[in-house]
């Protein structure tokens, strides 16, 4: 009988299992939903879970991919309500210092009035999700490393080719389980994307950085954009005759009142997790990865900050940067706070040492565990160079014009291919994406900034051991700190990448026209490229290797789990995922418990009247005044009228991605967005730990009383078919 | 009616009556209870509240003045339980290099290894307390301003001076409701107290300061001492051959549970409060007093801690004044925000503008209010001068050497009179316990740093107008920075008074001898004394004109209340008082509920390893083991054996002083013992306000439990009558 059952569990995966015991743990696929019917109805979901199955139909297709995030339709004409933070960039982008609209939020009067986004801003609808596990491993069975990398790889290239031969269409290939299944993932891409409606800054992010990841919580953190499409209805580069976009569905705002122990349904696109990881890339997390990751992004946001200090526009342009470093060192400390205190590490080993124990009992198993050993090796081999490979990547990902250089250099290599060799990122298909990049470096740079930061993470590659070292590094930069300062003095001297112009045409240059370039920033990535290609590929060797044998391990997991009674997820890997549970209180600590529902009492309290604590004057206004109506909560607060709530709690399990999910209903109703983890439950991207881990949400009441009464704007109520007050 | 209410008014406190609106407000007399008895009796207390009403017996004589706060008899044989932070004291006094009693806590194996403590260190038991209203305000009648002052102070010393006349008796003249009523107190003064038991400074003070006013806490704040007398039963100064005091009444340690909602009642010495102050004096208070301490505190602190960061001596030295001032000025910050919160310049402007209309309205209020518009003149008039006061009075009172050198001037000048006219504080009788504090200068004092602190503090001072200047001060320390570097410099150059025999030998000399002393600091001392008695003389007028104006006040807040159908307590004054209650969670901010029983749990959480959370290792492993026996609370915590708890809130009311007081359960038993309050209620000495005044107590089941299974007393455990585990 096991033998069956595990025999069963290498052919397919398993979605039929009834019970799990981590109750409210899962970032489920849709179509899952119905396999784990039974508790969804349990847990209180009124609809029919078969509705939720299929990504490209009403209501899921009502979930969209915003900004690199989270959001959803609430209008018929293309409105997408999202978090004010992921559309923090388009703010940013159309804030002048005539028309401040970080400080002062901005809402259109009428459609002219919306404001069109940074053109490498996208809302993504999905219209497709079919899976293609056989067509993406036909040509990598029976090979190894870098042939199976490129035979997935190529029939990824492949099928994504042939879905976009369709314009306006954006596809990719999702990898469940680890290179287990693969599902053809097809996405509308919206390109026309407007600003609406946004709150000021002061109430989108109030608290900022002090109440990042901290419950209480009272930010109003959503803003509405819409999405327009040419006349003929097709996805169209901004124009100003284009024309809404007429959603293929949309959810409905709920008018209902909301309070602890509710029933919530949370749907989005959570980003990565990596739960079903091996219990030694536990162990590598927690005791180097966190640790180190802490140490560099602290070093980096001392340096920016310490090279803008005098400089008012340097300060302003790297605000953003700053902010996102921030928000990763803090997320990471709190991922390591989080993985001691569940004993992460020794959990999983525990876990892992009970598989390997009910694996070696089965009889067809002998391959199964040779591949997870081979895959242990290949690990190991990857920790080698585990500081190099830090320090390397944020080198090219935190710097602006370098990166800028090494990006028009990999182009113009890849560009000597066939398309469809092409490495992902640089297709012909990625090449506005990458002008839009190109264009915004001008608004996110200062040369004594990058160079600084340069310094710094350069100094710190240069003390590696020689082991870790690489030539051409070391010839471009140097290998003492006096030939970096040199160096890099010469090459920010020598460039004129700083000019936009000069970035878009370097950007169209062939090879040998750029070959030619005496543009010292341009010759130090072209002297880099070879490094980046080689180790490139050394990683594509392993990670091939990884793609072909954690499959064994995810077929074992969903085996053992299968014994167990229990269903297993995939982890998360920004396809559309559906996570279920209820308003819930927390105990962070002894003698501490925390409400899942916030007033806007908090509001008048946190309030200083200074950064990040300001709250603005109509809003402390119209709390005073006590003028709630429908949106008030009635079973909170003192008076007979109830309580404004802001913002509330759930046991969803989400992850970074998450950011302007539509929270709904047992009716499907929209009653909040997801906006922020509380700070006890960053390490669930490793491990939930139902103790502690809660998603932290806006309320769509306050939304509705902000639009009401304090900023109001009763034609876009009006729109999503709400009260005006 | 009206009329003749307000007549009984002014006649008599009123104690009669039987509702107060603010439930849980209140610091009784014990006389008082029997006429709260109904109110008692619906809070829970099962006892008779006539058994309370008497100061001098059982069981409120079972509570004791220890160090300047409250503690309490806990068997026959004289052992005192009080707080940690309360015997300190003792406990670092008796701490040297070899023997560190303050890291790791002390158990006298029996009672020849019990520790005597400095030896200004008293036990004060009440053995009388007597209303001598007429006695002391008879010769004061008819007088004004320091006319009244004298009277007063003259009859309250003749009555303190007949009171001592037997040996081993401590007395004093309390001054009730303002000048309305006074009592002789009657006090036997315990001169040998020894140390018995003190936990590692780590569990009596875990936290440190970083916890200081904070809930959710887990210190076990507890110490026990015993108090010794001569072989016939009187005080005496410590000697070896000394036997412990059979205690006239001792309490009893409960061993029952204790849960949230269970009625609470605590017996102490409350410092001051100034809840009945006048609403000009909220106002100063909130407005000016508050923050300019904040800024003068922190200034100091800051001093101290510079000029004594190379110096591990000195910072030892001041380890003490250091806690002390940053104790105080967080309470100040305290204190201001909590007013702010509650609003409490305005509540208490329109309480006192109701009282007045409500006197308008009666038909003999015309004195009164005559009486309540001088003092309003008189309070006005100090504020003139308050920047300088407070710098002289921090001036004096945070220096060593210079106090020491004005204290030994001033008794020289007050020796020159009959003992009964001298100042209080340099009478006969205080003569010992000025030894003592010249004697433990020693352990307190660096010149470095005492010079940098008068610089920062005089340096204040010469920035002030020219209204505010006193020409001594001005001749002694200068009038520019430079002047008051070079005086300084002299006059620590100049001075043996560093040298403890020196001092003693000053404190006996005669003020000839004094006079003709070449010691600088003596000198300068000499040079400020007509200042000093001068500007004392100044608060006295003001002073005796608020001793004579006052009680029209509160015999008009007094009737008007009793219109109200309420009870007033006096302000606390460092008498015995009750206030009863429950043990109660609260919410501190709008989404944050607290527990008001923290468990062990809590220490595991919070240990860093590193001070103040550097829990020892035996408690955690002691934690860890789980072995709670009849400690643990059973209806927390997950396990069947309940969870071991460490400290709880109740809603009593308290003020410093109240330090160590008991807290008995409905039976009159001892259930904890006070040692805190919570931040949000710091502001409670100004203004009551049921939302968050709490009052934080160490669980007796934790102290049982350290006892029983961490740090073994058992005999200890014995002499109180309690399990062993």
């Amino acid at each position: 009988m096991r033998h069956r059952l595990l025999a069963l569990s290498l052919a397919l995966p398993l979605l039929t299992l009834t019970g799990h015991t981590h109750a409210d743990e899962g970032m489920w696929m849709p179509s899952q939903l119905p396999d784990i019917a039974r508790q969804l109805k349990a847990a209180g979901f009124k609809g029919r879970p078969s509705d939720l199955a299929e990504l490209a139909k009403p209501p899921m297709n009502a979930v969209v991919k915003v900004g690199g995030a989270s959001g959803a339709f609430v209008s018929g004409d293309g409105l997408v309500l999202t978090n004010h933070h992921v559309a923090f960039g388009v703010i940013q982008y159309n804030a002048k210092p005539e028309r401040d609209l970080i400080r002062d939020g901005y809402i259109a009067a009428d459609r002219g009035a919306e404001l069109p986004a940074n053109p490498d801003y996208r809302v993504l609808v999905t219209t497709g999700f079919d899976r293609i596990t056989d067509r993406i491993l036909e040509g990598a069975r029976g090979k190894q490393g870098r042939e199976y990398y490129d035979a997935v790889d190529s029939a990824t290239k492949a099928a994504v080719a042939e879905c976009e031969r369709e314009a306006g269409y954006r596809c990719s290939v999702a990898n469940m389980y680890y290179g287990t299944d693969f599902y053809l993932v097809r996405q509308l891409e919206l390109r026309d994307v407007r600003l609406v409606y946004a709150p000021p800054n002061d109430i989108g992010n109030y608290g900022g950085e002090v109440d990042n990841f901290v419950w209480p919580r009272h930010a109003g953190d959503f803003t509405l954009l819409r999405a327009y499409v040419g006349k003929d209805g097709k996805p169209a580069d901004y124009a100003p005759d284009n024309v809404p976009y007429v959603s293929p569905a949309h959810l409905q705002v709920s008018t209902r009142n909301v309070k602890e122990g509710d029933f919530a349904m949370l749907a989005g696109y959570p980003g990565v997790t990596f739960r079903h990881r091996m219990a030694s890339e536990f162990a590598n997390q927690i005791d180097w990865q966190l640790p180190s990751r802490v140490a560099l992004y602290q070093g980096m946001i001392d340096t920016i900050e310490s090279a803008s200090a005098k400089d008012e526009a340097a300060r302003v342009s790297y605000a953003a940067q700053v902010k996102s470093l921030k928000n990763t060192l803090k997320r990471a400390q709190g991922e390591l706070d989080g993985l001691r205190r569940s004993d992460a590490a020794k959990v999983r080993r525990d876990d892992e040492t009970a598989m390997m124990t009910w694996l070696d009992k089965q009889a067809d198993a002998t391959a199964i565990k040779a591949d997870i050993a081979a895959a242990q090796v290949v690990l190991d081999r990857g920790a080698a160079t585990r500081e190099r490979d830090q320090l390397l990547g944020v080198i090219a990902s935190q710097s602006q014009l370098l990166n800028s250089a090494l990006t028009v250099q990999r182009l113009a290599h890849e560009r000597g291919k066939p398309d469809a060799q092409r490495e992902s990122g640089y297709q012909q298909r990625d090449e506005v994406l990458i002008t839009g990049k190109l264009k915004q470096v001008q608004r996110r740079y200062s040369p004594a900034v990058e160079k600084a930061l340069l310094t710094d993470l350069l100094t710190q590659y240069q003390a590696l051991p020689a082991v870790q070292h690489v030539a051409e590094f070391d010839a471009v930069f140097g290998t003492t700190p006096a030939q970096l300062k040199a160096k890099l003095d010469a090459m920010y001297a020598g460039t004129r990448l700083g000019d936009e112009a000069q970035r878009l045409s370097a950007m169209q240059a062939d090879h040998a026209a750029l070959g030619a370039s005496d543009d010292t920033l341009l010759k130090a990535a072209a002297a880099l490229m070879p490094a980046v290609l080689r180790l490139e590929d050394e990683s594509k060797v392993s990670a091939g290797e990884l793609l072909r044998l954690r499959p064994a391990y995810m077929k074992g997991l969903i085996a053992f789990r299968q014994s167990q009674g229990r269903a297993v997820y995939p982890d998360a890997n920004s396809t559309l995922r559906v996570s279920y549970g209820r308003i819930s209180a927390m105990d962070p600590r002894d003698g501490v418990h925390y409400q899942p529902l916030t007033t806007v009492q908090g509001i008048v309290e946190k309030h200083t009247g200074a950064e990040p604590f300001n709250a603005p004057r109509p809003l402390l206004d119209a709390i005073a005044k006590g003028d709630f109506g429908s949106t008030a909560e009635p079973s909170l607060g003192n008076s007979s009228k109830g309580a404004q709530t802001v913002d509330f709690l759930t046991n969803l399990d989400t992850t970074g991605g998450n950011s302007g999910s539509p929270v709904l209903d047992a009716q499907g109703k929209l009653i909040a967005l997801n906006f922020d983890s509380n700070w006890e439950a960053v390490s669930a991207s490793w491990m939930f730990d139902p103790r502690y881990k809660r998603a932290i949400h806006v309320d769509m009441r306050y939304m509705r009383w902000l639009m009401a009464k304090v900023y109001p704007a009763p034609h876009l109520l009006r729109e999503m078919n709400l009260p005006a007050e």
